[in-house]
C-alpha cells in the first residue's frame, strides 16, 4: 500500500476503500473502455472530505478520476491504471428550493431525476433533461455541460447553472452559491468549471435556475421532403409561437428504416420521407394554444412544407412517437457492434454532411448500417454506424470519415458528450493551436501537478 | 516621446495618435471620473493591427485601456495617467448574417443599434438591448456581460454570444467563431473573456445568436400592494404564458413620486401604490394571444393581486408607459448630484432591502431623494440617491449603507454594470477571498505583465 493511500485512510477512515472493497461499478463508465480498478475509492460525505482528499492527493501528486453517475460516453470518468477514484455518490440530496428566486441548491451527487422531481413538486421545471436522467448526477451534468432534448428551449447545462461550489486541485474550496440571474461582480469563475470534465476542479454543489412548468404540452410527428424544409418549419414555428418550442428532433430516412425494419416499430407514415421530425411545444394553459398548434401544422401541410403529420391525442400517442427517437437505445439487441458519434454541424451545411455520408458509407463499407438523427435546432446530430466484423481498422476508417467531414464543414467533434479520453486524439480537428495553448494554460494554472482527470480533454 | 510610442507609430503609422490629435471623447467614459488624456490613442483597423499594438505594448510593459462606446458607468474604459488607449471604433461592421444558423457575426466596434437593425432587417431579433444602444458597442457589451431590459427573456450578453475572437495580452489571436448552440469540444475559453471588462484580453469579433422576432407585443402598467404580490404576478404570468414575458420592471412608490412630482409626468393611477410594474410580453401573431394578455391581468385584478392596471392600446400609450421607467435619464435636470447604484438582491430579501432603505435614508440624510426600481425578475435593482450639497463624506456614507445592506442580504454589488475602477474597493463585499484569489490567478495567467486595463476589477 502506498503512502498516499495510507494518508487518505488515516484522514478519511472508512470513506476510503481499497482492493476488493471497491465495487465493480466504479471500475468503468459507459464509454465501453476496458474496466480498470482504481487504486482506491474515496467516498466523501461532505465538501470538507472532498477537500481533504484532494489536498492529500495533491501533496503526493496522486492522479484522481472524479466519478458521478458514470453514464458518460467519452471515458471522462473511466479509471486509468494507478488513479484514485473520487465518487460523489454519498454527497447526494437537495438542500433548498427557493420558490421566490426559482432556484434549487443540490449536492453534486444528486441524480438528475431527483432534482427534476423536486422541482416538479415545487411547481417548477428543471431545464436539464437527458436520457440518463435516472442515473446521471447534477455534478456530472455540470462537469460535461450536458445537453439533451430541451436545449432549444432551456439551453445547455451552462445556462441553467447560477452558482457552484468547487474544490480545486489543492483542496481549496471556492464557493459562489449565487441565486441571481445578474451578478457581474468580477470574473464569473464558475464558467471555467462548467464543461471542464473534472480536469480543473471537482464540483461539489450547484445552484440550478428553475423554469415555469409547461402547461399545455403538444407533440407531433411530421414528415418533410428535405432538411431545408425542416429548417423553414423550425423558423416559422418559432416566429408564430415564440418561446414555445421545446423539442425539434430530426430523424433521417435511414434512421426510420432501421426503426421499422430492424427494431420492428410500425411505420409512422404510409410513404417514406427524407426527414421525420419529432416536435414538442408547450402551448400554455389556454385551450386556444392547443388548437393553434394543430392549425399551424395544417398550414404547413397546405403550403407543401410538410408532407404528412400526426398530432398526439393521448399520452400513449406521445410515447409511441418518442419510441422512434429512442430506438438507438435498443440497437444493441439488433445490430452488430456500433460506433456512436455526437457532433455538431452548422445548419447550413447539414444537408451536405448527410449527402457525403450517403455517398461514402456504402462505397467504403457496403454492409454498413448507419443512421443520422438528433437535436438539429442546436446543430447537434448523432451518427451511429454498425459494421459487421468491426475491427480496429474499420473503426479508425469510420472515425476518420466522420471527423474529417465535421472538421471540413466547420462543425465540432463534440456537441454534448465532451472529449474525455476517447475524443482526445481528435480535439485538434475542432480547435486551433492558439485555442489549445489557452486550454493548456488554464489547466496548468488550476492543476499545476496535473492530478485531476489526467489524459482527459488535453 | 517614449520608446513604446515610437514603436507603435513605426508599426501602425497614422493609426496611432498622440497629443492634441487625440479627440477629447477618448479622455473619459460615462463614469463621471475626471477626464484624463491617454499617452496615445491606437485605432486598429483590423485584428492584425490590434495584435501588433498589444504585442508592442506587452514587450514594453505599457498599460493599455480598451475603449468601445465609452458608455460604461464603472470607469472600466476611463483612461488613467500613463495608459495608452486602444479604441475599437474603426473595427465596425457586420460581416455576416447566417439565416440558417440564426447568427450574426460583427466586428467588436459595431454599435449595438446597428446590430439590432441588421437583425431586424433579416427577420430576427437581437436579444441584447439596453438604453445606451445607439452608442455602446458589441465588444463593450461582451466585455461587461451587459444586461438590460430583456434579460428575463433572452439572458445577459453571455447567453447571446456563440463565438469570439480575442487578442491576448501578448498579441496572440485566439478565434472560435462558433455558430453552434452545442459545442463541447474542450474548455469553452470564450466564457473567460465575457464580463472580464478588458482585463484578460481584447474582444475583436463576436458571433451573436439571434432570436425570432416578437409578433404580438403587449405592454401594461400594473399597480400592486407589495413586492410579494409582484412576485406572484410574475410567476403566475410565466405559468400561464411560458416564454412570453419580455419585460418585468418594478418601480417603488418613491420612484413614481419623483416621476410625477419632480419630473412632471401625469400620475399613472388615481391612488398611490407601493409598487408599479411595467410588463411587456410577446403574445405571438395570433389575436387570441393579445386577448389572453388582458384577460389574465383582469383575473389578477379580480383576485386582488393587482390594484389597478392599464394596457397600451397604441404605440403612444406604450411610449407613455415607458416614460415613467426612463425618468432616471432626466434626473440630472431636476435633482442635485446623485449616486446611482446597480445591485442584485435575492428576490426573497427584496422587501427587507427596501424597508431598510426607507428606515435608514431619512434618518441619516433627511433631505435625501432616493428611488428604487429595476429589472426585478433578474434580482437586479437600481437605487438612485440625491442629497443636497453631496460631499465625499456623504457619498461614502450612502455607498456604505447600500453596499453593506446588499452584502448582508447575500446580494451582489454589481448586477450588470461591472466593477471597473469605481466598485473595485467594494468587490470583497460580494466575493470571498478564495474567489478573489482565483480571479487573480486568471489575471496573472492571461496577462502576466499586467498591461490590460490595470486597476479595473482587481
Amino acid at each position: 500500500m502506498s503512502h498516499v493511500i495510507d494518508a487518505l485512510v488515516e484522514a478519511l477512515g472508512s470513506r476510503v476503500r481499497v482492493g476488493s472493497d471497491i465495487p465493480s461499478r466504479n471500475h468503468a463508465d459507459a464509454s465501453g473502455l476496458k474496466p480498470t480498478a482504481p487504486q482506491a475509492l474515496i467516498l466523501p460525505q461532505s465538501t470538507d472530505d472532498a477537500a481533504t482528499a484532494l489536498r492529500i492527493c495533491h501533496e503526493h501528486r496522486q492522479p484522481v478520476v472524479t466519478q458521478g453517475g458514470l453514464t458518460g460516453l467519452a471515458g471522462g470518468a473511466h479509471p486509468q491504471a494507478g488513479e484514485v477514484a473520487l465518487s460523489l455518490e454519498r454527497m447526494s440530496g437537495i438542500e433548498e428550493i427557493d420558490a421566490a428566486s426559482a432556484t434549487l441548491t443540490a449536492l453534486a451527487g444528486t441524480p438528475l431525476a431527483v432534482i427534476q422531481q423536486a422541482a416538479d413538486e415545487a411547481g417548477f421545471l428543471c431545464g436539464i433533461d437527458l436520457g440518463a436522467r435516472g442515473t446521471c448526477t447534477i455534478g456530472g451534468n455540470v462537469a460535461t455541460n450536458a445537453g439533451g432534448n430541451q436545449v432549444l428551449r432551456y439551453g445547455m447545462t451552462r445556462r441553467n447553472v447560477l452558482g457552484l461550489e468547487v474544490v480545486l486541485a489543492d483542496g481549496t474550496v471556492v464557493r459562489s452559491l449565487n441565486k441571481m440571474l445578474k451578478n457581474n461582480a468580477g470574473y464569473d469563475w464558475t464558467q471555467l468549471f462548467i464543461g471542464s470534465e473534472g480536469t480543473l476542479g471537482v464540483v461539489t454543489r450547484a445552484v440550478i435556475g428553475l423554469h415555469p412548468k409547461p402547461q399545455g404540452l403538444q407533440t407531433a410527428l411530421c414528415a418533410v421532403g428535405s432538411f431545408e424544409d425542416a429548417l423553414v418549419v423550425l423558423r416559422r414555428f418559432q416566429q408564430a409561437h415564440p418561446g414555445r418550442l421545446l423539442v425539434f428532433e430530426a430523424m433521417w430516412r435511414e434512421f426510420m428504416t432501421v426503426a421499422t425494419e430492424i427494431c420492428g416499430l410500425a411505420p409512422a407514415f404510409e410513404d417514406e420521407h427524407d426527414v421525420t421530425l419529432l416536435i414538442e411545444a408547450d402551448m400554455g394553459a389556454d385551450p386556444a394554444g392547443t388548437e393553434a398548434f394543430s392549425l399551424l401544422l395544417g398550414e404547413f401541410y397546405e403550403q407543401g412544407l410538410i408532407k404528412d403529420a400526426v398530432v398526439a391525442q393521448s399520452r400513449a400517442d406521445r410515447n409511441r412517437f418518442w419510441a422512434y427517437r429512442e430506438t438507438p437505445y435498443e440497437y444493441g439487441r439488433f445490430l452488430p457492434e456500433e460506433i456512436r458519434f455526437d457532433v455538431s454541424v452548422p445548419l447550413n451545411r447539414m444537408t451536405e454532411a448527410v449527402a457525403h455520408l450517403r455517398r461514402e458509407m456504402p462505397k467504403q463499407w457496403p454492409d454498413a448500417v448507419y443512421v443520422v438523427f438528433g437535436h438539429v435546432a442546436d446543430s447537434n446530430i448523432h451518427i451511429n454506424v454498425a459494421v459487421r466484423d468491426m475491427d480496429d481498422a474499420i473503426k479508425k476508417g469510420v472515425q476518420g470519415l466522420v471527423y474529417d467531414l465535421v472538421s471540413r464543414l466547420g462543425g465540432s467533434i463534440s456537441a454534448e458528450h465532451g472529449i474525455g479520453r476517447i475524443k482526445r486524439p481528435y480535439l485538434s480537428l475542432s480547435r486551433t493551436e492558439p485555442e489549445l495553448a489557452l486550454m493548456r494554460q488554464m489547466k496548468q494554472t488550476l492543476d499545476p501537478a496535473g492530478i485531476l482527470n489526467p489524459g482527459r480533454i488535453l
